[in-house]
């Protein structure tokens, strides 16, 4: 889950909704697994424009004491949230989401296939001043280094799109037929990019929240929507309600912007690590 | 799960079947939560006779690579092995089964309704000299510790049955319709009770394995059977696998007994605390 | 350590001084034991005058990444910390202090000694009503609990002082010498209580920082003093560095009072349940 | 800790001497760091020959409860044990030693020098088919993957050299004056090697135990020396007791091998990675 918006308190979200993210910690209804207890994450931004703070531990979040009472006391106009639900790599903080570097935050949902036999191949490729910040081992934080190092602090949308053309070169080159599976969403604190997609074109879900005015139109009975400004966001996995026309699904092989006066949908497609991005609207 | 007869590595049953405990962990079928990640444990003896030996820790079993490797290792004619699923108690060591005191360990599914109401008025009856052993916070505790002031030392069924006894009396006296939801597992090293009863009549699971030699015969195929003496049993909550005549259900109110020699399924019925306990067979 | 004053982001006294609390958990100078590496706690006042948050954890402080980033963002005019050094109960969240009722804080170094043995007749005298809320194994919880049984809402000085004169007068009648050794620290959100005491008269140290104004007077290059307001205070096992002229050690058998406009140090005797205090300052 | 010869319970080393490693993982008193609280391991061979067994956790060792159950139940012939003390790397179980590989374990003090600006020149060394088995941050992992790629498999001592002339000469490329730290111990589950060395030749201490027979004669009162094997040695950070005659300390700049009737102590020097290593003993 990733916010921009009105500030609101981290567990307006986290834990009130029906369906909310906790919620789905235990009983994930979309998701490949049913179960995410191995391990959390939260990141936010502070009005101040800092490095943003980064909380992740490695038991479920359904039982964590300790994330109920922080959610309950941060405020952020911009967050993620994670849940994770581990392929086999080792269970540890660093494999946590969401990464940060810098100003940055990330987190993923997908893998690169046969990560373990790519993994070499595509640390190499990763910035050589990057390379030592590496804390875990998890397909996740190698595509977000991949993604600074080709130009994250420019041009994200360009710089996730090499990303994504590197490791299905990469894989195609090692004989893996589909090598990238990816939900992604990152942020410099002002704005917010979200990515679906997948080699196979058969990725998985992701969402945003349609727009406040539309929502408050629906729903004007819903107390929440009133203090929400009109620019305010939510991108998820996982609807975090039934409620009727509030969740837009982001189509097969888009990616969005929102934040900073933004709000929009692309198409996208994996770039060779040296070329451009088409900027062609979603039709 | 518990388990007596010929001495065999723990993953050989917390592994290896299909639908094995750790498997449960993530996905059970038959329990009320479909998620046990809330902690574990197992206990063993080791034919010297001493004190068993108990590992207990707060993350899902599932991914945890100590239990993996302590399981490859160990080697018990008499075990106890548990997942757990809060039902809101904190996650810690002390509140995770089996539990142990002396030579005897215990563990439990279900829960004393309201316990939070109950919980001075039971932990009270407790022998004074054994209540500063109480470490955790569950309801499955206290019932350990009830049912070793019942004379869990001198005769099990029937401190099971006080404490069962002792349970529902209270609990009726505080207004609660249905005290007591239980199975129970409990050793002495020698002999294994396990129990199944509620005030309700409507009890959770619980299962024992067939005779070996009825095993045998219907799945001549199977070599892990091969080896196993004539008085092996598994006591488990749901079936380990789906092999045809491989599991029987224990009847409601009902307690079975086995090792040392014996082996039998009775009737079972709460008593008053200084009540004693009919021994007539299950029809 | 107990601050109050001057709303501060909390790493600024967890972190930054010299013999920061951090810094303590890893070489105390003071404490009994020089490692404070079983588990750590926070817990702060917001403005809104609501519950207090806490965050507790089993590991030791000075490792703790998230420990670091809470501390970076939360900013509270009241606040505790402590780490812990277990005398061997277990190691669990709820074992770790500061412990939380209500709108209470409560922390405490020391010991009950036997406590095993009056654990029992201790906890039956705490408030029915109370007792269910119980969550660990430790004395200081039943200390805390003792204390709010008698009257914690409604004169804390006095009833810390039956709570002592309690614990004291059931170890004497065990045949416990020197039953109590405690400082502990208090509040309800507005005003901070510290006291210092031990049957033997021989207590664990107990600092409160000197009035902002004498400080700011021998220190006037110090930055973070030219922020703070007059009542200001902290409380802390070790001085946080060495200041001259900056802490000022409790007298034996004393307690102090500070914030809501009030602050003074007066001698400290622990009472019979149904006495009451003596009101005389310290000479 | 590293331990060879005749089977014994885990927690008669690490439990019952008087400055028994979990002793030291509290008050080290020879140790750069006093505190040792930011993990632990024990890794064991068992008689069958296979994969030795790992158990890692990231608290600290003298509060953790299932590690004094586990080594009163496990007994080894061969076994290695280890208390750490973090210089910045996450605290996780894949930053905990012993580290394992195949039927290689591998453990170590000491660190590599601005191992930050090294670490991905060191990685770009490591074997390709080796390289996605690292898990973990540490300088130790990389060291023994280095071994590994070395050589370790066909002789130990010149790999060890080979990688400590590596880390040796990459780190004077960077400028750096004392590259290596080192006391390093590896076994195959036959025979055990322990390596003291440092670049500014002032190492970390290292000792082992005297012949057993020197120790009978020493110490005939000392029942447990009586049921050891003539080739049962201990290698140790630091002497588990004040026992005198029974340890001694390795010389600067050597190495040991004990094990499968070999028992000697020659030196050591890094040498190129395609040079050999000289066989002189230590006079």
């Amino acid at each position: 889950m990733a916010y921009t918006g009105t500030p609101v308190l981290l567990d307006s979200l986290l834990y009130r909704p029906a369906h909310s993210l906790i919620d789905q910690s235990l009983h994930s209804r979309m998701g490949v697994e049913t179960t995410n207890g191995d391990g959390f994450g939260i990141g936010w931004y502070t009005p101040d424009g800092g490095t943003p703070a980064v909380i992740r531990d490695t038991g479920p979040a359904w039982n964590n004491r300790n994330l109920r009472e922080i959610s309950a006391h941060i405020r952020s106009h911009l967050f993620f949230a994670h849940i994770r639900a581990s392929t086999g790599s080792a269970i540890q903080q660093t494999n946590c989401h969401p990464f940060r570097h810098g100003r940055w935050l990330w987190m993923h949902n997908g893998a690169i296939a046969d990560f373990h036999r790519l993994r070499r191949d595509l640390c190499m490729v990763i910035d050589p001043s990057l390379f030592a910040d590496i804390e875990g081992s998890t397909d996740s934080e190698v595509m977000f280094f991949l993604a600074l190092t080709f130009g994250l602090d420019q041009d994200p949308p360009t710089a996730v799109a090499r990303m994504a053309g590197h490791v299905e070169s990469l894989g195609r080159r090692h004989g893996v037929e589909f090598p990238l599976q990816m939900t992604v969403a990152v942020s410099d604190g002002e704005r917010l990019w979200a990515f679906r997609y997948s080699s196979e074109r058969r990725s998985r879900s992701l969402y945003h929240s349609a727009e406040v005015e539309t929502l408050r139109a629906l729903h004007p009975d819903i107390k929440f929507l009133q203090g929400l400004s009109e620019d305010t966001r939510l991108v998820v996995s996982e609807p975090l309600s039934g409620l009727p026309g509030a969740w837009t699904e982001f189509p097969e092989s888009s990616y969005g912007e929102v934040g900073a006066g933004s709000a929009f949908v692309r198409s996208f497609e994996p770039m060779p690590a040296d070329g451009e991005l088409p900027r062609s609207p979603v039709p």
